[in-house]
């Protein structure tokens, strides 16, 4: 598709209409960076959102997904360091009242805020400490604010991720920004991860939300770092539309267009997720090609990246190829053995279920030893294909995951 | 039920009737032990198998398969250093060989020969040194070779494994013992698992088919390292009715009393396997209960054994029990959060769902700094259990598996 579509500097207040900041509030006494972070829109905007399938859900996402129901959101109030999961009935009043509080302070109804915990389990939110520093947040709140946002959100990533890109939509000029958060407990259907975005579009609402699913299922529905799926998972997208183009929908000449750019925007923060995954020290794209259905595909495919002794031999540059035969193997996807074939960047190291004749272990260790490679298995048994990006696992990943609540 | 079973000091060449031996052949360079096993029994016994349902099947293990049919074997042939998987044509014409010149050199019918292989994936056998090395094998054949097959199937574990014990079966001392290896690659449904069972009883071939997989269910099956499923798991057991009891079958009154002996052997055997897991320092028994149905306790049970996240947080003696509520939450198990409680020891630290009111960090924190510990979850949804015997994930973990073949 033709686009104008441009990455450009900038996060999500780069967007027309967009407000934000964040602040220290002291929620996790170990954590000396700031906690408390809020997205305001200067008017009421359309709201897409999707959200973990973990059947034990956090107080905040079953917050968010009552108000989505309304299909507008003003403000997004988010804190980290305790992810206010598994915390019973105080929990359900907590994310409630840290909705009331916002909407207090910035003068707004209570169904057009939206809460995100993401940090320790089990712990309740230290409720006065939130209700003391709204006020400094609020006061704060600026159209620079977005890199600060994209700061406090973190936890154990190393580095913030922001992705902003600009493009011609009904004739307008429209931002579309996202930031994220999330490097450990990283699995498809979301992860421990956090991802708002933000466009100056104006967008109808049932049109945002499947637009943002598909997007999903390009982007973080692609990734594995470690194959938990937690708790808290949301993904929250807000249109104000302050650009002042039509109200897009999928009749609209550019719906296609946009819909493009909210997948690139999501799938270049998926990337930047897996990239600062735990104790991560490669990146692996792994695509299964020539499965029966897209159903095997996927479990092939993930079955490879969520592998220990695949993602630690990636990890030790140990081209033990026979590990992923194996992982194909007990996936559940429908194989032939003698049909397999397997390529690391161009080295084709199994062909017809077997090491690849002349194959050269030297090459192939020279693509294990980078810090990116593309692993493709073609199962030559159909037509239908999957993608995962992934990472390996190192000693640092156990080292940061055996002592993270103390 | 009572029962007179003592474990006693031995293995497989306890029981009457067995010879083994072990030799150095030098199928992997690197590898200084012994590395090719023979077992044989003086008289065709009668045999039963459990193998791997990775769908990517080493050839010895459909060799296995095939000879199964006839319901006897003699001998079985063991090489470690290489798993003679993902070799293709050549790899099944190299397992049929080794079945040939084992068969020639005892001078027994090759369908009474049962072929295992086990290490490196990928790298066809070195035949000639397998034939080089058989003769002074089968000369080696005593009835004190038992512990040195024990070692001598072994890979990356530290340990071997042994077990022996004697019972009274139809009037006769009968003796059963077993050894196994396995250390990585351990998930249920068997694993990069070699176990063999040998007894001087009689035993009736399609009741100890069945015998041995209802002791698989009880055993080896339940237990996880990394959850990685082999493409040579594979458990023989051999009665050759030595001790002069008649031939037992599903109506013989110690019918039941010999199946609880195979699957203490085979429980025992599982233990070992865990408790020399790759890497780790931890023992715990997880078991789920009130779940609705077995599947939902089981489905529980694993997610929590292979959640890497968890299994750190075991290793780093940290009692972060959020990540075994998440890891129930995305296991597919039908829950109610609220009604979710967790025990470590006799510790409770979640009630109703949320932290336990008057649990203390402390004594939690004592329990996950011991070397063995159990974790009960009560779901409180049904009547149904299971229990998984698994291990911590440590930084050894990751080095071992980072450079195993190189």
């Amino acid at each position: 598709m033709k686009t104008d579509l441009k990455f450009i500097e900038g996060g999500i207040t780069t967007p027309l209409g967009f407000k934000a900041a964040a602040i220290r509030a002291g929620i996790k006494e170990s954590r000396k960076r700031n906690d408390l972070s809020l997205i305001v829109s200067d008017v009421p905007a359309t709201v897409a959102g999707t959200f973990t399938s973990n059947r034990v859900k956090a107080p905040p996402v079953k917050l968010c997904e009552r108000n989505l129901i309304w299909g507008q959101a003003q403000a997004i109030i988010i804190n980290a360091g305790c992810a206010n999961a598994c915390t019973g009935e105080q929990g359900f009043q907590d994310a409630e009242r840290m909705a009331e509080l916002t909407a207090t302070t910035l003068n707004i109804g209570k169904n057009l805020v939206f809460v995100c915990s993401t940090g320790t389990i089990g712990i309740p939110l230290p409720m006065n400490k939130i209700e003391s520093a709204l006020p400094s947040l609020a006061q704060a709140l600026s159209t620079s604010g977005g890199a600060a946002v994209a700061e406090a959100i973190l936890t154990t990533d190393l580095v913030k991720k922001e992705v902003a890109v600009a493009l011609t939509i009904d004739g307008k000029q429209v931002t579309i920004a996202g930031i994220a958060k999330g490097s450990g407990m990283i699995a498809p259907n979301l992860a421990t991860m956090l991802s708002f975005i933000t466009t100056d579009a104006a967008v109808d609402q049932r049109a945002m939300q499947d637009c943002l699913r598909h997007a999903m299922d390009h982007s973080f529905n692609r990734i594995i770092v470690d194959g938990d799926e937690s708790t808290n998972d949301t993904v929250l997208m807000m249109a104000n539309g302050a650009a002042g183009t039509d109200l897009l929908q999928k009749k609209h000449p550019d719906w296609k267009k946009f819909c493009l750019a909210v997948e690139t925007v999501c799938h270049e923060l998926a990337i930047k997720v897996v990239k600062d995954g735990e104790g991560a020290t490669k990146f692996i794209t792994v695509t299964v090609t020539g499965a029966v259905t897209r159903h095997d595909a996927q479990v092939a495919a993930r079955a490879i990246a969520q592998s220990s002794l695949v993602k630690t031999a990636w990890y030790g540059s140990d081209p033990n190829w026979g590990r992923l035969m194996c992982a194909i193997g007990y996936s559940g996807a429908r194989i032939e053995e003698s049909r397999i074939n397997i390529t690391f960047d161009d080295v084709c190291a199994v062909q017809g279920g077997k090491a690849a004749r002349g194959s050269s272990l030297k090459a192939l260790e020279q693509v294990y030893a980078k810090k990116e490679f593309t692993v493709t298995v073609d199962l030559q048994s159909g037509k239908a294909d999957h993608t995962i990006y992934t990472c390996d696992l190192s000693k640092e990943y156990v080292a940061i995951n055996a002592e993270y609540m103390s």
